[in-house]
């Protein structure tokens, strides 16, 4: 009766759409500065290396980083692809032989690192956030969970390195097709125009994240004015869709900020043909964040949306009671009064005095349903 | 009785009123960069093209792209416009044949993207977002909806390349009036005067949008304050001007950011007085966006509006129900005591017991009216 | 009885309170820009010229403008003044003789435009907003209704025009008298300097309109919190205030930056010595427009504490309502069951019966009532 | 009975807390500028001198402006303090005699100004406003009332003349102890110095000021959560404080922004060691800032904080009201049930009828009970 | 009953978690900048020395700040550590040895300052602020308070000075520790890469810190949402949480602007090489900003929800008695109607009178079910 479960139901769901802690990097104090310190519940590596030129294509996958590192020859760009931070040693090896510094190394490891880009002498070091959604066959009530996941990237004359946080899901499906088949100018250009490529598979991966948030966005409107069953879980799902704007937004901004700073670099590393095609991973990136931006504001107004349709009701239950109290409490009053036991009570004696009393009533009745018709409760 | 529609009635409503899902870029993740993929419900292209210098102007429309390009002569102005996005092999040509980037030609087929301007050697790449009203003879409650139309322009020496999103409704039909007519300078300046006018064109496009837009806030704070019947036709169209708001917004800010970098520009393409005319195009641009944000700050004003009248008439209502409460429930209080059966009842023998009864319910109720009308209750 | 003229009470303070429509430029999408177009219900234009120097100043009404044109004479500061923008011809001219730009002149006509500042080679042109309260008898519930107008200005070495849009109420009369009467150094420096005076005048003439909404704004403030007949008038006049304060600020925002523009200028037609002048005025558009911000805050807090007052009434109305419920309705449930017509109740037969039905009654309440005074309801 | 009183109340706390209406510069739009208009209520000024250098201090009390323009001595610091603004000819001998612009001097008469600096050839012209609480022994309420004071100050190489608007209260009774008693470099550093430690006590006056305004808020937070037993007094207290933020606010903010002003300025007048001492003052003017924007904050929190605990009580209240009349409205429906005169009863005639009425209420009682402890509303 | 306990049980949650007041600086008004006075309540300094260089360390702990000063030897670095502030004529005799700025010294003692950094000719001028968690077995309802501490550093070429304020809990452990290892490259470098080491580890200690809000705030995410038994607890820990917030806010921003004031110096005493060790502090300080602000912008929201949960409650609460009310009063009316004691009342007569009745009325609350199952409020 009248829903009782609120709460039970409100744990059961508490339970099903768990409450995410944003990741926060594991900076412990206490750590030197550039210091590789093997990372929690981390996948073990899985290295790949592709070496390309104009004419020819090279792929393997290599057991051991050394193996990947010899890989490199002039005359080609070798892209090395590490997917998983299991292995601290790997990443050791790795810096020390392509001459890395070790800050940078330990923001790989450290994750999630704000995006930054940051340009060292003989390469460029980029750490971009990726998101996409979990393909799960059973998710239903919040929409899919987003997971979100580190791309760290490094790039010299004629190699790329870059590393996934998970070993699951590559994020870079379309640009080793391109390559493999040659597709545009994919295997024409040099390193950076390879970088670019992976930027741009990178900030494209957030439109259907962002896609899904607004379609999420859509059917809470379309609740928050109904408000058909469960007005809770709707609330709840509104406060997730929120949070997990304030994640995508989070990833998004300074991403934004990074490829500009890129863009306005000098680095020889980068040409001034690649740079037009940054310009336009940069517009992508403005474009995202624009969205993100839209849906925020959306957000708010759709929350405000909620609490007033919810006063409506509650105006509308209050009218229900008023109405039937102050049309039936006046009647029960009239009734008492003819119910009382004096002894002389004249009306009592009437012929015509139960009538009269019902009439009485109805006349009260009468006057007030005119009065809830003129100030329009009927 | 009693309004027990509400459900049904906003079931209805959001039927007639479809919620729009804000228009995103169809960027698709998996894509390679520069690819001109065909465009979903993309209407087919209908060619036209004006040359014309200070003596004389020749129109005429074409069926294939090459027709166009053709009379392109030295010494005149060749404005090429393409309506509808239907055919990407025709935007291949046009690239191949005035040299257009291809990322440039897949922003244009690639809608909607963020207004922009950017500079080439040759040309200079210039991306706007037009808004109308659409006419429709059935619109009532939220107004007309909003049509929102990407506009590409390329522009050089002597020829300017327009192309609109949609085939219906042209948003250049003054231009060409003034060009046919040669009125004003319209036919003695270059293309960059021409790109003025086309820009001028589109950005006072926005004006009767806002205008329409004033109009239903207008509409809508005397709905708020009144609320006559249907509170909740009311949210929800504020709720959607708001979303309108956001949108409109979002054209209209970068479009003002996209002609200052314009006018920064130093391109040999633009003449200096022709950049007095920009920036009077500039102020025009200031002057939309000044009032969308003023209609934004207005719509928050009137949201506060509303949910404060709700609470006005919750606070009558819960008037009514308490002064008729406590009025009448006392009384049914006192009758029900003197209908108690005990035996010895000592007012129930009295000669004018009931008289008395009753002059004591009229004493509390006069009572409770003497502090209602104290407190300004009553 | 309770008010329930809620909505006619409405219906009739909004007809009193006319909801006005912000002002937006008549921007025709269609017409080729520099077209000086005749504006609607525009007044006719007087002129009148004050040609002075030190010695002496001349001052007349003149019919045509080119009559007004014709006064320009070396050696001393012509200052002609239009009010009225009713004749478009009028400016056609004006503009052929000092050569003044086309855009400039449609700006001139196309009200309200944005405040600005535009240099050109051989004069400045400023556009400025005044606003004063509009002297009415029978203005009581929502403030005297601000008037808003466009002031136009163009100077040059020796000459200054000034165009004012509505033909009634001059906002010029301080410096006229001062030129009049060789007051300070009015007639001692040169056209820049009856600029300065000019553009002193019109923002001067904020500060009294922002006293009259300080004041409403006090007023609504102690309304708030008695909140004592018609909360429904003190919600609209607030939503008033908060409307008339976004139009102020609009109109101030952008003089304050445009006077820093004209700060910043290098322009030979400023003198240095008129820069400090200037800095002044610019000092006091600041302090116009820290006090629209301040108004602006406050008309915030001043709604809060609208809500929260009536969230307090709500409180105070419920608690009465609860009180008398709860102290009523279990006496009639008791009286009730005295009253049922059982043939074996040993209570009814009690030769104190009803003297202990009374006192259950009295426990009854006397219980409720400590309950009501230790939670502080009493 | 249940605060009858609420609206008697307010008026009696209105008055007590009388609303202090935000003071505005009283610029009379229709006066020339730099003309020295008598101020209305200013006090009648009186002229300290203090003439000092390393070896030897002089101070005295002068009648007329004349006498103290004579103690400028070379090869001595003089400082000249005017207290109170009620003689402008005063104002006008002294910029005739020191060279002082007529705008400043309008600045120091026409209060309250913006703080700002201005640096003119031979002297620098700064505006400060000094705040401090009344002490009064009947303060209770809302906080001691703060007093705005404005002070004026001009610097050349080897004078400073300070104006302070108000004849009661000196800010700078520090400053001149520590001339007279020659303690820190006070006496052995120059005009510039002097000037510093005048800006340093104005600046140091606002913490104790701040601090006052915290305890406020610390009371308000603690009363918006207990709201023992008059919430409209709580609820005008935090307006009062926020109203109070503000204007504080406007006064601190340009402060920061003039000092930053003057330190960058590279005047002759200032020396490189003075900078030094200068930082720490703006460092000072950025804490009194960061307190108030943290206060402003917390304002807007303990707002949000009183109406949901308002929200709580009306629940709370809801709750006793729901509890109470969904337990007893079924009671008596039964008893009036039993209480009606139907010749054929059967349960009337019952032997144990009576007991089986009592324990069927009993029973409906003891199941609503459970609901409500199943709800945890019990 | 019904929690009659609200106001007895805040004072008692009030008192557990004592409100605390945001610290400010003791500036005092009236005394003279740069004077070293005695902290209040400070503790007694504890002076510890290192002096290491490549091949050695050493480390004591002395008496006097003479002894400690001694240890400065050309060619090692030596690190001075004062742990407590309690002795100010300790300070004045370290300012006179090593030339530092009265001022910097008042800043030192005049706790909390601001983070700034200032440079000086000999030395670099550096105030940060660390917070920890205070360790106490009895925390539990508000989560462990947060101690916040003024860490001051002074660095030259080859010395390093730190103040600590409180003479408990050492910031500064694991720098001593890699100190006395030589791990990594803490003995190799200058002064400059010791003050980066001093630095990051300060910047570290927020992370834990805020680890443990974001904690707090989870926890409150959920009771807003379940509201069990203490609503008003969760709002009071809600409200300290975001002052938390603003606490620790005001410290992270302008302590990442210093240390990018101290990256953008060009002062000799900071070498290229460990700008790039600084650059990653300046990372992790954004990101802690970054956390600062995601979390406050998370706990607007949790309010939000909170409110729109207990506005959910009242709807539920609302809708139990409306049911209750409506479902009952009007079979009660029925009841008395019957209940009435006139003489001629047919249905009393009748044989099937009593069950006719009891008809009505189930057939009255059938309709009124119907009405709410209909309306979901069953």
């Amino acid at each position: 009766m009248i829903r009782m479960d609120w709460n039970r139901r409100q744990r059961h769901l508490r339970a099903a759409l768990r409450v995410r802690r944003p990741r926060v990097a594991r900076i412990r104090p206490g750590s030197l500065p550039g210091t590789l310190a093997p990372v929690d519940k981390a996948e073990p590596p899985t290295i790949t290396v592709i070496t390309f030129n104009r004419e020819s294509v090279q792929e393997r996958r290599v057991e051991s980083i050394d193996g990947a590192l010899a890989a490199i020859t002039p005359g080609a760009v070798t892209w090395i692809n590490v997917d998983g931070l299991g292995d601290p040693s790997l990443f050791g090896r790795l810096g020390e032989r392509l001459g890395l510094h070790p800050l940078a190394l330990e923001d790989v490891l450290n994750v999630p690192q704000r995006p930054k880009v940051e340009r060292f002498d003989k390469y460029v070091f980029v750490i971009l956030r990726t998101m996409r959604l979990e393909r799960r066959p059973d998710v239903e009530a919040g929409g899919a969970p987003i997971i979100d996941e580190q791309v760290s990237l490094f790039f010299g004359t004629e190699w790329v390195v870059t590393i996934q946080e998970r070993a699951d899901g590559d994020s870079f499906g379309t640009v080793r097709d391109a390559i493999r088949q040659g597709r545009g100018r994919a295997r024409e250009a040099g390193a950076d125009y390879l970088t670019y490529l992976l930027i741009d598979a990178v900030v494209d991966a957030y439109f259907p994240v962002l896609d899904a948030l607004a379609e999420r966005m859509q059917l809470l409107e379309e609740e928050a004015l109904v408000q058909a069953s469960h007005p809770e879980e709707t609330l709840l799902r509104l406060t997730r869709l929120r949070h997990d704007l304030i994640g995508v937004r989070r990833a998004v901004w300074p991403m934004r900020e990074e490829i500009a700073a890129l863009l306005r670099d000098d680095s020889p590393l980068i040409t001034a043909e690649t740079k037009v095609f940054l310009r336009d991973v940069y517009d992508h990136a403005i474009q995202a964040l624009e969205i993100v931006e839209t849906l925020r504001e959306t957000a708010v107004s759709v929350m405000e949306l909620f609490l007033s349709a919810q006063n409506q009701r509650l105006n509308e239950v209050m009218k229900v009671l008023t109405v039937i109290a102050t049309l039936f409490i006046p009647l029960t009053t009239i009734a008492s009064i003819y119910g009382m036991n004096f002894k002389h009570m004249p009306e009592l004696e009437w012929r015509y005095g139960y009538a009269y009393a019902l009439g009485l009533m109805l006349l009260v009745a009468g006057i007030m349903v005119g009065y809830f018709k003129k100030r329009g409760w009927w």
